[in-house]
């Protein structure tokens, strides 16, 4: 049971489409001559609000029923889906209750304050995040989208690898960033219903493994402790999004923090493009680890462009 | 007399376009939003070797005959004209002699190497550079191409605003960046021939403001010890640039080094591109001194991306 249809990903798209970019595919000549394959860069760091999130949050507040709008909308987020969200209410005209650790990106809490979100600190612990959203719900009555855990979410996410696919269906692998799945369940199903022969591999920080931990496990580890400088990948996998995983994805492979650096300064180099860390350790896993499957052509999705500029780690 | 005909450009267009990239004119809906005006920026940082430079050195290599590149090329440059021809010899497979002062940022000095050009180094000042030029044409032979002060070179760097006009006949100024006046006599005839109506402003940093003065002298003023973060803009306009300047452009506007960090941080905090210094001034001039001529579409060549990321201003 995959529970999202491949018209839940067209109407989604449908839904969202004046309201997010349909965002352009970089290819660079000299990446694709030291790799010895042909790279498709789906650029969403150029999306709206600067990630892929724009895309589930949009199709998720437009997917509301009035009884569910009436008190806005609440979320935790480590920052991406915190925007996203902030800036999709602020499109509807409803308010948005945020919660945020402490230690996120300056440059992401200040672009939820820009959308009009209002925001509540919390310690930065999936504990104390959830915790506080049960306190910010029970008091605002609002209605939580949870970041990944939630399908229309993952039917908005999907929209990215819907769009990809439509430039290159030639594409004979999919690779993306995997912290709670919900970017990762949606492309592993646009790539089912779109593409007869694309697989998906996903690629995770190795100080954040628990995504490949479950998938080798084949039930749900929890994120502990996680450590890397990939800061939209550090939670665990969501109850929704890891059947969906489990069924489709090819396989979960784990990249060092050295190799994440290095491709973030080559995407920086060579594409000319600001790109997040956490958005990078797809093509950490080319460079990493060689061309997996055996694939020519490959599709990276750059999930997000909301880094600190005065804290880039080259 | 301005020396380069319609046809002189279509040619050039015609003659490198298989070897540089038509690039993407990119948008802001939040910077249009501030400035209450539609901005279209022309991405040549996404251009081959990094720069518009590629354009003219392209032109420049490619309308060689047998004799004149028979013992290769050669040239001085702080960088983007450098890599650029290093890059047009390397397609014609005719060896690059390039003198770069040794000050110049090691990102441009790596890929001249990378491209096969063979570097000499000289002191950071223009009599340092032309004299070392001097000795080496006197050793190999090689045909110098100038980095501005070259018709051909002027009718290669038209080919962006050319572009740009095709994208957006509507525009009604283009901004360009102003050093030796290759890009800017080049973006003025193409204004002029592909527009009934746009005009053309340059932009120059207030640290190296020869353009500016010599505009208003109406003869060239030599650049005497310029001090700008903008490294590409350094240099005194050229002989064969300042009468097209003077009869095709309205204005010269300078600017201040803190406007130009701050339009580069906007830039990569916004758009999620890498741009130089030397790219930024345009969109310095509208944030320091507000819209010129009452413009209301108005397109702006992003002139490079070629930036040293361990020194970014910001």
């Amino acid at each position: 049971m995959l529970h999202i249809s491949q018209a839940n990903i067209e109407q989604a798209a449908t839904r969202i489409q004046n309201h997010i970019h349909r965002t352009p595919v970089m290819t660079s000549q000299l990446i694709d001559e030291a790799l010895g394959v042909s790279l498709y860069f789906k650029c969403e760091n150029f999306q709206k609000a600067g990630a892929f999130k724009s895309r589930g949050a949009m199709n998720a507040v437009l997917s509301l029923d009035t009884s569910q709008s009436a008190h806005g909308v609440a979320t935790h987020s480590s920052g991406n889906h915190a925007q996203a969200l902030a800036r999709a209410a602020k499109i509807k005209g409803l308010p948005a209750h945020i919660v945020m650790p402490e230690n996120a990106p300056e440059v992401k809490i200040s672009a939820v304050e820009q959308y009009g979100g209002k925001i509540y600190f919390c310690k930065p612990t999936l504990e104390a995040r959830e915790q506080k959203l049960k306190e910010v719900v029970a008091k605002t009555k609002a209605t939580e989208i949870h970041p990944y855990d939630n399908y229309t979410i993952i039917a908005g996410q999907a929209t990215a690898a819907k769009e990809l696919l439509e430039d290159h269906p030639e594409l004979d692998l999919i690779i993306c960033p995997v912290g709670g799945g919900g970017l990762l369940s949606g492309t592993a199903l646009s790539v089912h219903y779109f593409s007869s022969k694309c697989k998906v591999i996903a690629a995770e920080p190795k100080g954040a493994d628990d995504a490949c931990r479950s998938f080798k496990a084949g039930h749900i580890i929890p994120s502990v402790q996680p450590n890397t400088i990939a800061d939209g990948l550090l939670t665990s996998l969501g109850e929704r999004n890891f059947p969906i995983i489990k069924e489709l994805v090819t396989d979960i492979i784990t990249v060092k923090e050295a190799t994440i650096i290095q491709a973030m300064k080559l995407l920086y180099e060579r594409l000319k493009i600001v790109v997040e860390s956490s958005a990078v350790v797809p093509l950490a896993l080319l460079l990493e680890h060689g061309i997996p499957i055996n694939a020519k052509q490959i599709g990276l999705i750059l999930s997000g462009g909301n880094v600190d500029l005065k804290k880039l780690p080259f």
